[in-house]
């Protein structure tokens, strides 16, 4: 770990915390949200408040570790000499990623028969995506970077190809609104996703010991985070409940 | 406890916070999932959210034990004196076994008058089960071990084979999503439950100074855990939702 400047230090640490309550936030209103729509797309909400409830625990652990490796001496953030756990993000992604993509895939709700096909192409190519991700994360040595991450970007495009195409695909037939949800979350995922490589690089190219990499990767990261599942999961929402309002299937007014 | 590298007391570290994250993620899909099936099955998820909020508590003790229970000195982790509450374990599994097989048993559906009977002795195997490995898990004389172990795979093989040949009979007269769910539930009662036996003897063949032992029987636990918990858990859920699909029970949709 690099030293730290007060101002370094206090980004990540405020960036993560930022993280824990919007996790924990977005946990209660996914889980109070099922009240809110039909009841065919509330399987798609308690997955989203799975999501970010193992989020919100793992962005916890990860702000200890962080004030655990540091040191404040003199103004500056000096190591502490304990280890920064940054295997917490990839333990995080093993369990949620395949969760998110099951409420995605709930609320296309595509065609009898065709939803566990779909979904056991995108969790193992997920998983394909997470364990490449993970040598090269922990490795300083660029080249060994490079390579693990090349690898991990195969099953990252091709979840992101697959996804793409299907959310074209489900806003047919749907009311305009819905349509323009589908259309946003499409271009939220790719937006959000694309973080997730920029933080990696940022790692490698930045160098093991470049402060301004290690805050980078530590921001993006959470940005990322933050995003593809808090802010997704409540574009998810709306459209389940636009798809609830245009089915009919809205609790009553006056239940 | 033997010393450690950097790379085993992470391993096991990690996997313990990946059981406190699934169990308590668990927890949450379980206890909101009883909106999704049908009212007669839902006993069957309470109990399983239950299960998975105590495990969840102990993996979340087991860690802080282990942490405690080790230093980092010069980059690799020497014991601290502190000693690693191997009772946390025997302590919840008490607790939670009988609840899993109450899950399984409900979830069964067996004739009127025969869930009683059989869960008496399901649970009465249970309880000797763990009461009998106790005193050979906390031993680190291999004939003890050995004559403790023993005689806790008694009630441990009684259970598996009264399980095994119920979960057959309750196939019958379902529909071929069921049953194959049923199926399923067979294998992976039959495989995570086989992690258990290899763990206690990972502990006694391994011995009480080898490194490796003592990461190999924290991480086959744990794995023994979150498979038989809250993946069994999740499958307990599919063939509930299922059962109601069958049997036109699920939850309506303008409910």
């Amino acid at each position: 770990m690099p030293a730290l400047s007060y101002g370094q230090y206090s980004l990540v640490f405020n960036m993560l915390s930022f993280s824990v309550a919007a996790m924990f936030g977005a946990f209660a209103f996914f889980a109070m949200s099922q009240k809110l729509i039909g009841a065919k797309y509330r399987a798609s909400m308690v997955v989203s408040s799975v999501v970010v409830l193992i989020a919100g625990y793992h962005y916890y652990r990860i702000m200890g570790s962080w004030e655990g490796a540091y040191h404040l001496v003199d103004g500056a953030y000096v190591p502490s000499g304990m280890p920064f756990n940054s295997a917490y993000r990839y333990v995080d992604w093993i369990l949620t990623v395949p969760l998110l993509l099951v409420e995605l895939v709930l609320v296309l709700g595509l065609e009898k028969g065709k939803t566990g096909p779909m979904l056991t192409k995108l969790v193992t190519a997920a998983v394909l995506m997470i364990a490449l991700g993970y040598p090269g994360e922990i490795s300083i040595d660029p080249t060994t970077r490079h390579i693990w991450g090349a690898l991990s970007s195969i099953p990252f495009v091709y979840i992101l190809y697959v996804l793409w195409t299907q959310l074209h695909g489900a806003t047919r037939g749907s009311t305009a609104k819905v349509m323009s949800l589908f259309e946003s979350a499409r271009r939220v995922l790719l937006v959000t996703w694309g973080f997730y490589p920029i933080a990696y690089l940022i790692g490698t190219f930045g160098g093991a010991h470049s402060a301004s990499a290690a805050v980078g990767v530590q921001v993006a990261y959470s940005v990322a985070d933050v995003t593809a599942k808090a802010l997704f999961g409540g574009i998810i929402f709306a459209i389940a409940y636009e798809k609830s309002r245009a089915d009919g299937s809205l609790p009553s007014l006056h239940g």
